[in-house]
């Protein structure tokens, strides 16, 4: 896990202290699995996510998807120095096969784009987007879910 | 409102209970308003809906957006007779500006299309699609965060 670091330990553990601050995040009992190389891993039990059809609630899913790309752009951030609020601008959600099973996902960046891209433009302006996809996965392989989403990080406004 | 009648009262209620069956649901405290014109209205407070900027909560806000289209749906098609499983089949959102308020949204049928062409479809071969749109609205009036998605309703199949 090559992106495994202490600052990064440190971050992951912000980021659960930041879930638990929101009532449905907790309400979906997500946590952070970790990295598996530069794609970050998320997971949230099926019971408190499930529908009528006994399936993912498609609405658990998107939230799960979004979250995930939000957490990996606020831990590259953090990785390199910066601490910043970042936003969803938009996303594309498919959903391609129902999810009897815990809800898996992972998020990594566009594959034309790099972090060194966005964190330099960050550095410079204080301002910068990014392309995260995301994926929630079947137990048997392939995609339940999937998104792409824009997010946009912001330098954080010193308090007068 | 020349969309509710004895019928659609019915199906709001079966749509109530159907709601409480999904623990997220539940847990963002959503509900049926009713219809205005021919936009299905739905709402949740912000206290269980809330982000730790003390805004709503995008998973929130996707997740309700994608329930009252579903549920415009799934009305239209209780209205003309039928029993139908509806899914979201893929959705597309813009979050244009953060909401400090209870969640209000509408739903309706994308202006190009027509719920005679939706509902004939679906007599005809069991299996029909249709475009909704929905918004989420600023207080000042606006768009907080909007929805396009594409919804997919199919006849249920006889138990055997």
């Amino acid at each position: 896990m090559p992106n495994t670091d202490m600052t990064m330990e440190a971050s992951l553990k912000d980021l659960s202290g930041y879930y638990q601050t929101i009532p449905m995040a907790q309400a979906m009992q997500l946590e952070v699995v970790g990295f598996a190389g530069d794609r970050l891993r998320m997971r949230a039990p099926l019971a408190p996510n499930i529908n009528d059809k006994g399936c993912a609630f498609g609405g658990s899913l998107t939230s799960l998807l979004t979250i995930a790309g939000w957490s990996l752009a606020t831990l590259e951030l953090a990785r390199a120095g910066f601490e910043a609020d970042v936003f969803v601008a938009d996303s594309t959600i498919r959903y391609l096969a129902p999810l009897y099973d815990d809800l898996e996902v992972e998020a990594w960046l566009a594959e034309d784009e790099s972090w060194e891209g966005f964190i330099g433009m960050f550095r410079q302006r204080g301002k910068a987007r990014c392309q995260i996809h995301a994926r929630a996965g079947l137990p048997q392989g392939g995609d339940a879910t999937t998104l792409q989403g824009r997010f946009v990080a912001l330098a954080r406004q010193a308090k007068p």
